[in-house]
């Protein structure tokens, strides 16, 4: 499908990249570069690409699929890095969770006759890492593109038939939407999970030996989605930031009138509430976006770890 | 371990109680009454007792150990009901997400030489109804007593080997105490979760199509626990508004603190407590309250799934 695929980090998404681009035989040439040694030489041990190096721009070289998958606060420098080195003909993409940003940290730096093309795949764990990819990351799971205007369209089916060959279905967005619909559905929601482990952390009244230990009632579920690398949810927020302030007003609102419903007492409001989004559930595991395993129990997980799975 | 335990209600947490007392035989009779013909015929469907009456003041007979496992806002006019039934020497106990209020509305009922010993285990999935139990839900899992003053130390420690054996750990918290615990651990992260999807229902800007589709991001888990039983949760807020109210309140806090760390850019305290949060789930995991597969991808469900478990 590609000659050379160039990886630029190679964390958890990189690395899922990397192991689907193998598993599927998608290239002929992987080859890696990250910030650190320490995570280049991890990735060679885990025999991940075919070529590695520490200078982004030797990675670039000849490759005609260059993949940014480092934090996004990181671009800029990393585009202005090797747009030099580009190949004409080139695809220029990126797994980023914001896009505009993107489009504005890199566009002003790709060569003519370079494709630039954005990416984001709405999969990913709470791990972080090279270890912490698996080649089905993306299987199942939604990629969208944002193409900017007079995006060459024979490149754009080349990057799509990629993610449709890892196994996703692929939207293309407008990348000020994308970063509106990922602002409510998966950027607040990291703010307030981060938040509340936050809380609970320093509190007076309860341990945190308490937290810890009764943490199964839900709020474990929370400190999940709060283990996601500090950096990657920095850049986020910092990119981010028009989409996310908007959407956390809207929550913020929305609080208040549920704060005002439990301070009255009033059952009504609460029971619509809850019985409202019940329904919204339903519909995701509908579109195939969830299983339908109950999980508070963790019995799945549990059945697993004693297999030795 | 028993002769008859009488069960009041027969949803997700009575129904895995019926469980787990049959598969372990610690009981010679589970009786079973609920509140509506329709849930009662559906356990015996399932055999989960050896009799069912709709009436609550029939099964009590008898019974040397009754668990109420309704919403906690049923609780008063059932205890009124059943106290003159009571058999002297029975241990009356529940399964209530609050306790406080547990306490104030059966407590003025309960006849002398009826050992009232309130208990919530720390353990639930996001379902509900009689389908929904598994005889292993508690198993690893926290069981918290809260017994008022002056309780019968014989009878404690009988329901505390109950929960032993169902594969719990128990612990005895002051009925206040556990309703603060709850607040920060269970009752706000809920109510949080209900109140984005809530959110996320009712935008202009982006579609609910779009929030479905693209909840892999984080939303989807949030969903998860905004899919929890919408009467029991009612309850629960109208009933320990305090202890709510003040986290809460701390959540608020701590919220707007982060809202203006992401307003001005301020990528060190977001990096600060992005890293900190990620110690106290690594404290979980050590704690045995949680596994360390990563979720975010549920490839763990996917393949139980393809295996067909
Ligand atoms: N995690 C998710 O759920 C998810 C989902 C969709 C998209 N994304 C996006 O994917 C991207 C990567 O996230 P991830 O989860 O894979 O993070 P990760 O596991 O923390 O990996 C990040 C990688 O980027 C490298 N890196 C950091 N700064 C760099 C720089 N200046 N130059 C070159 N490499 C650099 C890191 O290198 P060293 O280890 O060498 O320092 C590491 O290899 C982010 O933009 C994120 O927004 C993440
Ligand atoms: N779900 C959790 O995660 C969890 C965890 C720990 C503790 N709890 C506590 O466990 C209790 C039960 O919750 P659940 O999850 O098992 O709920 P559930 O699955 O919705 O079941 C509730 C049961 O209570 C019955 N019921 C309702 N009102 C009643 C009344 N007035 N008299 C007799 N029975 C009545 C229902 O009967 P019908 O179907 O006949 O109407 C149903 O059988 C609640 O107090 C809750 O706070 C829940």
């Amino acid at each position: 499908m590609f000659e050379k695929v160039a990886l630029i980090g190679i964390g958890l998404i990189g690395s899922s990249i990397a192991r689907a681009i193998k598993e599927k035989n998608l290239a002929d040439h992987i080859a890696i570069s990250t910030r650190s040694q320490k995570t280049l030489d991890r990735a060679k041990e885990l025999g991940l690409g075919d070529s590695y190096n520490i200078d982004p721009t030797e990675v670039v070289r000849d490759a005609d699929l260059v993949i940014i998958c480092a934090p996004v606060g990181a671009y800029e420098a990393i585009g202005k890095q090797i747009a030099p080195h580009l190949k004409t003909g080139a695809i220029l993409s990126d797994v980023g969770s914001v896009k505009e940003h993107v489009v504005k940290a890199l566009e002003p730096h790709v060569p003519d006759g370079v494709h630039f093309i954005p990416g984001h795949p709405i999969a990913g764990t709470e791990n972080s890492g090279p270890e912490a990819g698996f080649a089905s990351l993306f299987d199942g799971k939604w990629c969208i593109l944002t193409p900017i205007e007079g995006t060459d369209q024979d490149a754009l089916h080349r990057l799509r038939d990629l993610w449709v060959a890892f196994g996703s279905d692929v939207e293309i967005l407008d990348a000020k939407h994308h970063d509106m619909v990922l602002a409510i559905t998966s950027h607040v929601p990291h703010l307030i999970a981060y938040n509340i482990v936050g809380t609970a952390d320093h509190l007076e009244s309860v341990t945190k030996s308490e937290v810890i230990k009764f943490s199964a009632g839900g709020f474990r579920d929370f400190t999940r989605i709060a283990a996601s690398d500090p950096e990657m949810w920095r850049d986020v927020f910092l990119t981010n930031r028009e989409a996310v302030m908007e959407m956390l007003g809207r929550f913020s609102e929305d609080l208040s009138m549920l704060q005002r419903a439990v301070r009255f007492g009033d059952g009504e409001m609460l029971e619509e509430l809850f019985t409202r989004t019940r329904n919204i559930r339903r519909s995701i595991i509908d579109a195939g976006q969830e299983t339908d395993v109950p999980d508070f129990g963790r019995h799945v997980s549990a059945v697993e770890d004693e297999s030795g799975a």
